[in-house]
């Protein structure tokens, strides 16, 4: 029993001040209404710094952080080269009514390095990409119907939600249809009920939803779904915010050997620098050009400059193998460590950004507790959301989470 | 004839390399589908650097900037204090698992300034806010329908777009009403006709629209449609994107003397550091809170600590009453000299965001020579578009920028 355990005033204090001025006092993944993802009471509220693999809450706390920033952080948080570029570039200028020669080069890179990419376009938001192909793919095939994979996650926008979401109007998600994910049979019949209307299929490289375990694509399921998008003429949305760059450089459907049409990037772009973007296919260049989609921000020349030396560093230290060497060795040894405790956790998706369960209790309860012991240690995971690996994970941090995962299966 | 004129070989070099990976080369209101807006042949298309009023292009040409990045210059390009507090967060840590304090310090001065705001909720894009605050006006009031006025401008999302766009689905505006601005008996004539089932009415404060001389309120139109807003438990939402902290730090509703339910910010909240937020009501506190919507990135903190200094530095300048005489005195001399020329040219919207049209001819021909006359002697502005102020703008500047208006009139 040797780990302390972390209070939490200052983080509870702020909290306090937060409520008066902020709906909720912390919004996003973190505010009450998704409080299942993190252990409440055990969890720090607000972050004072950070470096590499951890951060450092206000009560001085330091945490193992396996959130990542929910993906961004993908080379270790304040990475110096990266810092380096984007500071030698916000000194020439960031925001200018003109954009800067580096949204080219950026293109330029992603292009170079992402299999199905012929083209890039930039905005600041995951969302953004996933509106912006959703609405290419209707542009293009002027049809309206999108099919979703169940326990989809595509962002904010209003028909990416559910109709019994808060502010959620029937009209938004009208032409969404839900398809099982790895049921071909169903995708299969879906298009032949709705002949000649389905503008796209999205999707997400396999499922990383929440509450649930992570599943990958079953053998040819993305072979089969290839096939029929292009014999049906439908686009073949690929939204890689989350696992794209981990997995991959040259994108997730790369990594499970098809072509996506259209693939949307965000979070591991540019190591936590404000910048997402749709890259494409030649077939669909002139329908993106033709569509009125533009940001206040998304000509903004620091992020590019930023995600530059990231792409250049993830493929100098080819990273996603590295990543899932760090996800396998943490994966392994957190598993035997349960298993000595006779708890069966599971571990799925992929090792670079898993999701955890522990399967002795269907009440999530056990789970729920467990995670808690370990965020009050310093290993900073989530409930039911999935995890990230970064570059500056060190074998010594797995060593040191694993040791303490030994010591929350003692205690529950 | 003393103002040389500006080669852009190097641009065009940088276009042809953009087009390549880049859908149109490039993209926003700089694309030549939106051409229109700038004069193609005598604009630069890359920027090199940026300093106070000035950007340089990859040609070296030096611009005095009318468009301040499309707004969210408005201290200057690179203001040093806001730049030294970027660079101060951006050592302890930017987009993290945990939000910074900052956050609640940037809440609580914005809860400060702007007189409608009881709590601020931050995102990435205007448009994050303006969808955001049509959701929680529709959550709210559990109606549909939203009234614009006519010439509105909310961003790109697809409810803010027209049927007949790309992409744009007939669902996607089926809840959307027009109205013409400043016809308060056809407002009432539309709430009559729609009784219960208009959730808001969103509106920038004026008019400044592209494309046609930008409108200001009439007298007691916004207490008009405050009111019935009230009487009708409508939302009002007032979208303050683009106008927002120019003319007034306490929100445009301030300005012209009323009180919205909410209020979009983005580009003048942090001098182009990637920002925007939603501030609102008491009464829809709640609301907001149950809604799902978040982003990636939108818990950055080294933006939130831009915008703390952007605002704290524009109260102590009392910004918009310097905006406004740069403005003015601007306007006046542009106005004078067109005189002399015998140019009718109209200055309209405030003189903080004015727009500009030579009169004297309907096909807006003569107005487009006019302005590509300025752009290639370093006076950047746009054709129809709105123009803005930023602090840094000189006496000198605005001298200079007359006399290159004189020469600008001769050449015609």
């Amino acid at each position: 029993m040797g780990f302390p355990i972390n209070k939490y005033s200052k983080s509870m204090e702020e909290y306090n001040r937060a409520l008066k001025v902020i709906p909720s006092g912390i919004y996003g993944h973190l505010g009450p209404a998704e409080g299942c993802f993190v252990p409440v009471s055990a969890f720090p509220f607000f972050s004072e710094r950070a470096k590499g693999t951890y951060f450092w809450d206000v009560d001085g706390n330091r945490f193992i952080d396996y959130m990542c920033a929910y993906g961004p952080n993908v080379l270790g948080y304040n990475d110096e080269e990266v810092d380096a570029a984007a500071a030698k570039q916000r000194e020439l200028g960031d925001c200018i009514t003109s954009p800067s020669t580096k949204m080219i080069d950026f293109a330029e890179i992603l292009v170079d390095t992402v299999a199905s990419a012929d083209w890039a376009f930039f905005a600041k938001n995951g969302g953004d990409t996933t509106t912006l192909a959703v609405m290419t793919a209707r542009a293009f095939t002027r049809r309206k119907k999108i099919v979703f994979f169940k326990g989809y996650y595509h962002g904010v926008a209003p028909w990416t939600q559910k109709v019994d979401y808060p502010g959620i109007l029937e009209e938004d998600v009208a032409n969404n249809i839900y398809v099982p994910f790895n049921d071909y049979e169903k995708l299969a019949q879906v298009f032949e009920e709705n002949k000649g209307e389905i503008a796209a299929v999205i999707s997400q490289p396999y499922m990383h939803g929440n509450f649930t375990d992570n599943v990958l694509p079953a053998d040819g399921f993305w072979q089969k779904v290839r096939k029929l998008c292009t014999d049906k003429e439908a686009v073949l949305i690929l939204d890689d915010v989350r696992a794209g760059f981990r997995l991959d450089l040259a994108g997730s459907d790369h990594f499970f050997g098809f072509e996506a049409d259209l693939i949307c990037f965000c979070k591991a772009l540019a190591n936590g620098y404000n910048v997402s973007a749709l890259c494409g296919k030649e077939f669909l260049r002139n329908t993106v050009s033709g569509l009125t989609y533009t940001g206040s921000y998304w000509l903004s020349a620091v992020p590019f400059a930023a995600g530059i030396t990231c792409i250049e560093k993830m493929k100098r230290l080819e990273l996603p193998k590295l990543l899932h060497e760090k996800g396998t060795k943490l994966k392994d040894g957190l598993v035997a460590c349960a298993k000595k405790h006779n708890y069966d956790l599971r571990v799925t998706g992929m090792p670079a950004l898993f999701y955890l369960r522990i399967a002795n209790d269907d009440s999530l309860m056990l789970h729920q507790r467990w995670i808690a012991e370990m965020v009050k240690r310093g290993i900073y995971l989530t409930n039911h959301h999935n995890h990230f690996i970064n570059y500056a994970l060190s074998d010594e941090d797995i060593q040191t989470t694993i040791e303490v995962a030994d010591e929350a299966f003692s205690v529950l």
